[in-house]
């Protein structure tokens, strides 16, 4: 009689389970792009709903509903925009929740997705294959498996490396050996995955000439923000025979990646440097030494890791509108970076030159580039444009921010920076959802909102004649 | 003995003659673009030139070189940003000047080079065909010199029926025959031609209401906006036996532009309607009907006659933005309008959609657009938000406006739209360089620049293997 009604609840569970893993399987197959969202929102209500606990606020009472969602998305999604200072509103409970959350949203939605199907499944089918393969973006369906074990540990041990470091600096600061601990766990992660998040009362201003600290960050973010792929291929070609030119083996797309990035972080340095140079807001009263160090960290900063050891809001608005440009190009495809991502913005730089040039093809590293890579690029591009300029229409109509303000915020949201001016916290209730909308679209991809909405995917048989329109 | 000097000038003469013919000849087969460059910086020098001679303004003084040059390049490259009042800053000498520079402008750079080749070698070389056909796009080489005429007499044709339904207007209002029919001359060019330019001295407020005056006005810069191969393939299509459905007979480029610029027209009016509605500075103390007429006329300023009967300096921030976006699509190919072009917009929108359902290929009104047609209007889209991007740097480092009456000013440049928050008369000098700048290179095209700066004109034999990298 006891026996009867547990094996009735446990029918029941497997019955649930398996009612929810054949709707999982099914949406995955029919279209991989709307499960990514799902999930995805699923993971933010989650964490919403912890941040509304009022444990989870340092003055023990329930947060504003808007501010909860706010902060969850800002977490899951990488981005580091927040409305209330993560040092002091929220509690150590509140913390970890973020933490956690940042964790889940760095290892990226579809890694996530194909772990959830194992969970349910106990088995990575096809479509959770697909989806995986498809985030993390190797050719290959067989290594799937292998390659989350990969992503895993990797972003683990880098994590565990930057703690080891930042810790005793924390440490030599004289904090207590359990604040250290936390900070430096905190930061490590923040750092990593492109997180933007802050858990230090005193904020980052003190280390703005400090090596010790922003050596670490540059490098971590760096690392976070350039992708997994990269991360792997670097390492696989740093394992193989060849150890003297390890960069002979890489792929096109990170010879592709690392030098638009490299490119792209000199670049910014330099003019960021330039133009705060005498600046007394920024670089201005800094020693020399020091305007150097905060220049650094600015070639990181953009793309995208949104940890500022110098006050945004001071900046010139020349420099706003360079970040503008530098957001919105952002990091690494599959890394923890937001933007239209480097390579994308390469193969579009490339695509102009061969078309000036009278190539073609277009080339790179000796390698050939095809239209259909082109068309996805321009997809990518003017989508984000797409996303930016509404983004922008809607923030300038519920806010009295000046242009200048919106869309460095606007922009800081759909790559997912974490940069801003200064006008988050001031920002009404409906500027807020507008944000959260622009982060959770800017970390899911566009080309992912793109396919979801899309009814049907058509292989014609029949082709049109083609005809030329005038461009230009 | 009086025989022999003349002779010899004349031979002198042939010299030169046949030397410019040959040098024009040679810079043409190696590098069409730069021919283009070439013969509108020299149009530009001879009008800044007439326009620095004392006789050209009202006081009856030399104009400081930054005014000369700035609404020398603005007339030329139809612009209509302007640092002094056309009305009242310049003498009738220099509107006549200014009307000529528009009339030229207005032709084409590439119509004229080939009517100049004409001049100075009594036949259209094959270069000199290939000229006029790549500026007025068609794809044979046969029709250039009727074309080339046919686009003289149509917007000869069009110039004259505005200017016979605008001298009644303003003889209506009281003015003399001869103020009327200067007016009424001077404003019909600088509709069609999407000129911007107004030698009104009561400007155009006082026709806010006036659907006399404002219909010619959306109609006549409607016609102009749309382009020359269009005009001429409708007028072709309405001259053919299929009376009925004479839409059935055009070519896709006249579809597609057609249709685009009527969606992109008729959702301005709407937003601009919806947001300005009750806007004390604009629509609000207007009757119904007036609200209607100045949203209407809202629809095709733009794309691109920059001629406003509202303040655009009272419209929101909101406005602005969009119509930064309006104003960067600008209108059609080979148009006197500026701006990446209409088709170019639908282009990649369709290879959005394309990719987002899934299709091999992207299609229009039963017709296949190629790779190659995608990959040159990406180029022309890119290097059309760089400029902008660069521009709009540049002003907020020399200048001391917010970013949005800067990005106004710089896309209204770039796009020779010639709309202003009302900035322009305020500028500094170098602010008024980098704008000619802008215009000069918005109005012979970003690709051609990109053509003219390419060293080499490549046909590989050998074709590099293909390699896929990551997008997005
Ligand atoms: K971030
Ligand atoms: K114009």
């Amino acid at each position: 009689m006891a026996q009867a009604p547990a094996t009735r609840v446990r029918t029941g569970t497997s019955g649930v389970l398996r009612r929810l893993r054949n709707w999982i399987d099914d949406v995955a197959r029919r279209s991989p792009a709307r499960l990514t969202l799902l999930v995805f929102a699923a993971i933010i209500a989650v964490v919403t709903a912890l941040l509304s606990l009022p444990i989870a606020t340092a003055a023990n009472e329930r947060a504003p509903f808007a501010d909860a969602l706010f902060n969850a998305v800002s977490a899951v999604c990488v981005t580091g925009l927040v409305t209330v200072d993560t040092a002091t509103y929220w509690s150590f409970f509140g913390q970890v929740v973020l933490l956690v959350a940042i964790k889940i949203g760095g290892l990226g939605v579809m890694t996530l997705a194909s772990i959830l199907g194992l969970a349910v499944s106990r088995r990575i089918g096809l479509t959770q294959k697909m989806l995986a393969a498809s985030e993390t973006k190797t050719s290959g369906l067989g290594e799937v498996g292998t390659l989350v074990r990969a992503v895993i540990i990797a972003s683990l041990c880098i994590e565990a490396v930057l703690t080891i470091v930042l810790v005793p600096r924390f440490l030599a600061l004289g904090e207590s050996i359990g604040d250290a601990l936390w900070h430096g766990i905190f930061m490590s992660l923040s750092i990593f995955n492109n997180a933007g998040f802050v858990n230090l009362e005193y904020g980052l201003g003190p280390f703005v000439g400090d090596w010790w600290f922003c050596l670490p960050l540059i490098i971590g973010t760096a690392i976070g923000a350039i992708g997994f792929p990269i991360i792997l291929d670097v390492a696989r070609s740093l394992r193989s025979r060849r150890r003297r030119r390890p960069w002979r083996e890489w792929t096109l797309h990170t010879k592709l990646s690392i030098s638009t990035y490299l490119i792209l972080a000199v670049g910014t340095v330099a003019i960021f440097a330039a133009f705060e140079w005498s600046n007394p807001g920024t670089l201005g009263p800094l020693a020399i030494h020091e305007r150097v160090l905060a220049s650094l960290v600015q070639g990181v900063n953009p793309r995208s890791s949104g940890l500022a050891t110098l006050d945004v809001g001071e900046m010139r608005e020349g420099t706003w509108f360079l970040n503008d440009a530098l957001m919105f190009v952002g990091g690494g495809s599959a890394s923890t970076a937001g933007g239209i991502k480097v390579s994308t913005f390469a193969i579009l730089v490339l695509a102009i030159v061969a078309e000036a040039r009278g190539d073609r093809d277009i080339e790179a590293f000796g390698r050939r580039i095809g239209s259909t890579t082109v068309r996805l690029a321009v997809s990518v591009a003017f989508l984000g444009a797409t996303l930016v300029g509404i983004g922008t229409f809607l923030m300038l109509a519920v806010t009295q921010f000046s242009l200048s303000q919106v869309l460095f915020e606007v922009i800081s949201a759909a790559a997912t920076v974490g940069l801003s001016t200064g006008i988050t916290p001031d920002l009404p209730d409906p500027a807020k959802y507008i944000l959260s909308a622009l982060m959770f679209f800017g970390r899911t991809g566009y080309m992912a909102i793109a396919a979801a909405l899309a009814l049907r995917q058509r292989r014609r048989v029949i082709r049109m004649p083609n005809e030329r329109p005038i461009v230009g």
